[in-house]
């Protein structure tokens, strides 16, 4: 199985830190969430003076087997219909990429349909959709191994083109069904707890959904390892996410997490790996339900509180700015000293 | 007394607008506060293709009288030296203010420094500081009036010179003083809970804030009326962001809403005129004490949660990439039928 090594940065800075943020001339801690997003990012960066270089939301594609259960409002076919949306430059994150200098790479890591003949999308299909784990594993470990693989090798390709930030966004009709039974598995937590609407389904929707991934969850008979959930419930794409999470971090990437279904791939690469955790900073809340429990889990503090639920990467890419003025901060503001302020604060 | 023409948007076009936001190519509802937010200045604008053009910070700048009781952390000289850090670019508002292309203006209204020679200042001073509220009116009947005047006037050259998205700000010691009592007198809230630690009191130095502030709302003896109780605690930089927020909302600007003050400046602007507030948008909610209770009393849904506290217009500016990211989904986002996707959503 393919490993990452992943440090956490270097804790001697730290002070350093502190002192250059506290010697910025504002009361101290008035610049709040900027102050200590920019004590993460010297400290990923081991820098006073850190940078964000090219930017890149990649998002992961697939279709899911357990789509056939009806549990999503969409049916299977919008995933495609989407990803030639992105083409276009027409959907939700396409817009906010462009507002915020973002690459977009759109990776087909298993959608149920042939894009061979179009060249802006990165071919990895793995298969045509998982399996549907109501009745069986959605992916073999040798699929598992591959998806890790190749989610790692895209981010490679990104940092190899100059990218140290990165957040990832997901296609996938039926994605926030494997990510329910990814909370639920892997923090015990109650599975009606972790289910929500999705792209909109009604309360009797949400029911049916419940339903069925009550049934798979009981019918799962796996050794309850990590690897052994995400392999079981996983979609191509949310692995593929997860291992290119560690490899940002391994590469000591920012990773800017999107929504409930990438916050659940931090989950799982956090299993495997704690010490991803640093890199991460959590982009929003979203307004899926299990969401705001799992950042609370995760000892997470969003950026925006928007009630936004599209996916794609746009709530990590909506919050880049915030990430950018952190940076502005402490690179470009006066000190007390160079300014001749009254150090009262 | 100067008098403002704020009229509520037509409503005709309110249509028109929900079902353009509901068509875009996302599930309904999916962008949260991005699509709420489209639909107010889609609709101050009246237009289905809203623009954000010349942004603009107005910061005014003016000492109080009650800055003598020691009611805060800084001396008052730290007014004039701030200043001097915004000509600098140096100050927490001047890297936001690069970031999201904000024009910043200064305006003395009323600072205890005389800074006739520098030209980067737009000088209105009234009279070097306002009078010392424990034992008298802060200002006068006239000084009122020509503070709301002048605010007026400087947003009437801001909206000449293209602007139509402006923000306020403010730079005055003692002035979370003023603003305590504004929206305990406007709002009858218990003065303890309006009353915050400003630039960083300690527990003492809140309990003698309050304490001095307790003396001079007791102390009191006016009619009680919005203009009065502006002009008897006032700030001379607090009365021209009121004027100068009622002249943006007359001529359907954008009018991003800041910190505690200037959410005190809304609230007074707003028992003058309820109609202004169609055209506030709440940029964050602060860290200072009262803020999110008075942002309650409003109805107001900020944007952001940083637990910033800086003042300036900083969390104004800090917000705006949200705002125009809502302007962007409404202009740029395809439709459904514009990709042929299934709206099963």
């Amino acid at each position: 199985m393919i490993t990452f090594q992943i440090e956490k940065p270097d804790e001697k800075i730290r002070e350093a830190l502190i002192d250059r943020i506290n010697s910025l001339a504002k009361p101290k801690g008035s610049l709040g969430r900027l102050e200590s997003l920019a004590l993460q990012i010297g400290w990923i960066q081991q820098t006073l003076r850190p940078k964000l270089l090219h930017p890149v939301n990649v998002i992961y594609a697939a279709d899911h087997g357990i789509a056939d259960e009806g549990v999503s409002q969409s049916p299977k076919e919008v995933t495609r219909q989407v990803i030639f949306n992105f083409l276009n430059g027409g959907s939700g994150v396409c817009f906010l990429a462009r507002q915020h200098g973002f690459e977009i790479k759109i990776v087909d890591g298993g959608v149920d349909y042939d894009f061979s003949e179009i060249p802006q999308i990165i071919s990895r299909k793995i298969r045509k959709g998982t399996r549907n784990f109501l009745h069986e594993a959605a992916m073999t470990e040798e699929e598992l191994e591959k998806a890790l693989q190749i989610g790692s090798d895209i981010v490679s390709d990104c940092h190899q083109e100059g990218c140290n930030v990165i957040s990832f966004g997901e296609m996938g009709i039926g994605n926030t069904s494997a990510s329910s039974l990814w909370m639920s598995c892997l923090t015990e937590t109650p599975l009606i707890e972790c289910v929500g609407a999705g792209s909109g389904l009604n309360a009797e929707g949400v029911r049916h959904k419940y339903q069925v991934l009550k049934a798979a969850q009981e019918n799962y008979r796996g050794d309850s390892s990590t690897l052994d959930i995400m392999r079981y419930f996983g979609g191509y794409e949310m692995v593929m996410a997860v291992g290119g999470m560690l490899r940002a971090a391994e590469l000591k990437m920012i990773i800017l997490v999107d929504g409930f279904i990438m916050t659940n791939c931090v989950l799982a690469a956090s299993r495997l790996y704690p010490d991803i955790l640093h890199y991460c900073v959590f982009g929003h809340c979203g307004d899926e339900g299990g969401h705001r429990k799992l950042l609370d889990y995760l000892h997470a503090e969003p950026l925006l509180y928007l009630g936004m639920r599209l996916g794609e990467g746009s709530g990590a890419v909506c919050s880049f700015p915030i990430v950018d003025s952190a940076v502005r901060m402490i690179n470009e503001m006066h000190t007390f000293e160079e300014e001749a302020i009254t150090k009262y604060f």
